[in-house]
């Protein structure tokens, strides 16, 4: 029996220029597109006379960038209209895209990559239209203010408590709303995590998607993935020297994850969001 | 408001030797652990009075390696019990390994690595305990005997229908189970791509889903994730040379991307699969 | 026989606070060294007697991270001047280290990464010591304002010329020099970058070298690898659309490479640059 | 001044199907060209008269691989010889190609990926050809017969001498040859590494090479890059229970990176092989 499945083009690289007498401006997006709908004839029999190749709908996103870019939840957004909208077999579509961010140099056409990538995803479907708009790889770091203790002991605890430690994090950051400004939301994220002082970076998440609420009301709920980036106070005692937390090792695995959702009062999850977000 | 949340320590890097007078046996583990439960106060004030740090869990991965690891399904059996069993404020856990495969080169204790990976994901919480398991990056390709042709034309359409190309994939399967051979699953994903005659990588898909259903009575459920990774054939015309389906450009993006589920007749999908699987 | 050979400890990752008054500064590092010298007796027979452990290096880095890091080439002349002159057998070194940039976000102690890298080398041996300091993927474009025309044409040539392009690389430079600012060597590939008009990317580099040499009279060569970051204009003639030079296809592979040395008037070329550089 | 300089075409993916009625065979590369000679015109004044675009390196690499790939050797052999021969201003060429083995998995035209990788570089210019082969990312580990104590101490030094560990490294190697076959070359680096009893990497390192020259008497040098990826034991005395050499961490950074070249004696190192190797 075939149960759930979806297919599309994934990782459509394009970047548009808009060409303007006071300098150029730069769009690079890096967008996939997922489709379902009546495909069962397709698994069962190969029989594709339900099927938009995944070559088309590259097309189409190439072709309707011609027309203009103006931010990536409305080109998404478009996008997914017109699979379902066009097609009679398609149901429901998801456009989810990348946005890297560049830095004018000149004032005039040169520009240098900063670092920064932004997300959007559509989910366009029987019940209407969702959007999640989000930061990705955002590494924050603060030097003190953070402390962990008072957690569980048990047969297998060796971790010390600590009242300073360094706490670090590659945030994964999603929205879901209507309408607000991205460098609102992440001014809110990078505000929180600065100014809250942390006794667990569960505390920093929730202060972290509590902040992107108060601030954007647009937004309807926040999930937050936030890896915990260890940084360990290198032990010099060996070398007869102290160590006043100032030098420390970096470590890459294995590394804390904590993850979670905050959301405003009262908002209901729609059953398709388990799908977009 | 405070929605669903999780945390755990990822990516516990594990190697354990087997040492035995007929030669060591090596196991080579990736362990990612996540917990669920009344993780509230944690977020809310900082108190961490219910939370098992992301450390202690490590450690406990490394404990249990001690006392041997007959599989990665039941070792991460083992360690998810333990963590709801043992924490009052845990009600679920998903323990996730991967399992880097290694070739006895030797007959006695020097090991190559072959490049294959396993996965074992393993939920245990309030309605029982579910397993999956999976190969990952399994990179299959056939010369000839896939066609792709009859599919929707619109205004956006350029791909020309053919009859004879190369279908390559790198295949991210899982499947949910009870005691399946992982090599029983792995060769009957392996045939169904060799022997199928394509007409879509849907139905490719869908064969290769229901061979491991035919082959392992113990799964009841498999989840494909199967990039189309294209191959182009090479205009040579230009240098007065003909093309007869050998010189091939190997594209990196955009790729299909097809994914599905198939289901065994008449199985239920638990509600907590929405979250492991 | 045993030719060439050198070890050492690479990628020690290290993050140093600075705790000030008016605010912390950070300084985070990936610092690799190797050693070469009278190595003979570890390969041949495995006495150890003249093996500073790769370990000792790593604790070495640290504990000299602790008297504070004024640049990464004074920290990196530091160490690699300590192998030399405290092992008798260990007659070179070569310390390499990667920087990566922070910004601070708060005025106090929260920084976030802003992606920039800055590397430098210094090779201590019998004949002095060299700094070779850079940076690396340092993503740079132009929307307009480069051509290319006038190339060899032979039998295998489909490529149009073309009088105005996309063009774009990702900067890895490299400076020898005594002293030089990094950030004046860095905004000086930039601007030559922005304000050549660009026949090749050939010329693209010399122009970006001479600049280098040109602001900063501490650099005697600078070298560069350009990769060629093709940006294909999408064909839209089949949607019955054109395309004055806005909508691009950002490719992956093959890419363009483009490497040189830009060297000041008589300066020679020392031989162990060949090992360092 | 222009100093060293060269340019090509990176990455080129091309794969070659041979057809045959017994089975298809499957030919998978990478192939990149760099291409040195009269190149100041275009550097200094964008005159690009003597330039071969890369994009014709590209065609050319396509055209070739239509007449057959016999081997990476030969086939890198026949691109180099080409370009210097076909263009008056190209003095010196080197085609440096990786390839990927699939191994057939049902005798007729279905392939699975094996992640071993093979390298071939051929150098053409002035003084003739040299080849060197290679296998990269060759990953082995042995239990057991791996000391390393007698060692320097001083006063970083916190290491422990051990007389049993876990040696564990990823093997890059290349080889100097002329007609070397590299199954027999990679075969001497696996038992090198598995029967010798290593006192040290360094010494495992020599013996691996050695065995290359002995075995191969086409091969007149080998160069290897052996980064020591460090297994440690994991301290259980703090949950009760003692660890006897059976449960590690496998460490991801920092790595001891041991690397050296091991020559047939009474050969002579060419000049070019700087460049190329």
């Amino acid at each position: 029996m075939l149960g759930s499945n979806q297919y599309g083009k994934a990782e459509i690289r394009i970047v548009r220029v808009d060409r303007r007498p006071d300098g150029d401006e730069l769009t690079d997006l890096n967008v996939s597109v997922a489709l379902r709908g009546d495909l069962a004839a397709s698994h069962l029999t190969g029989d594709n006379s339900g099927v938009l190749p995944t070559d088309t709908q590259k097309n189409t996103v190439y072709a309707f960038a011609r027309h203009g870019i103006a931010g990536i939840e409305s080109f998404a957004r478009r996008l997914a209209e017109h699979f379902v909208q066009s097609q009679d077999g398609i149901h429901e579509a998801r456009v989810s895209i990348e946005q890297y961010l560049w830095r004018k140099v000149d004032g005039r056409h040169t520009f240098e990559k900063t670092g920064e990538t932004r997300t959007a995803t559509v989910h366009h479907g029987h019940h209407g239209t969702q959007t999640v708009s989000g930061v990705k790889d955002l590494v924050l770091l603060k030097t003190t203010d953070s402390e962990f203790h008072g957690f569980v002991q048990d047969q297998y605890t060796t971790l010390p408590e600590t009242r300073d430690r360094i706490l670090a994090t590659s945030v994964n950051a999603t929205w879901r709303h209507d309408g607000a400004d991205p460098r609102t939301a992440k001014q809110a994220l990078v505000d929180a995590f600065a100014d809250t002082h942390s006794l667990a970076l569960q505390q920093t998440l929730y202060s972290m998607g509590s902040r992107v609420l108060e601030r954007c009301p647009e937004v309807v709920e926040v999930k937050l993935s936030l890896p915990n980036k260890h940084h360990f106070l290198v032990d010099l005692a060996p070398f007869g020297m102290d160590n006043p937390n100032e030098v420390y090792y970096a470590a890459d695995r294995p590394y804390g994850l904590i993850e979670g959702v905050v959301r405003r009062d009262g908002v209901e999850v729609p059953e398709e969001v388990v799908w977009t977000f």
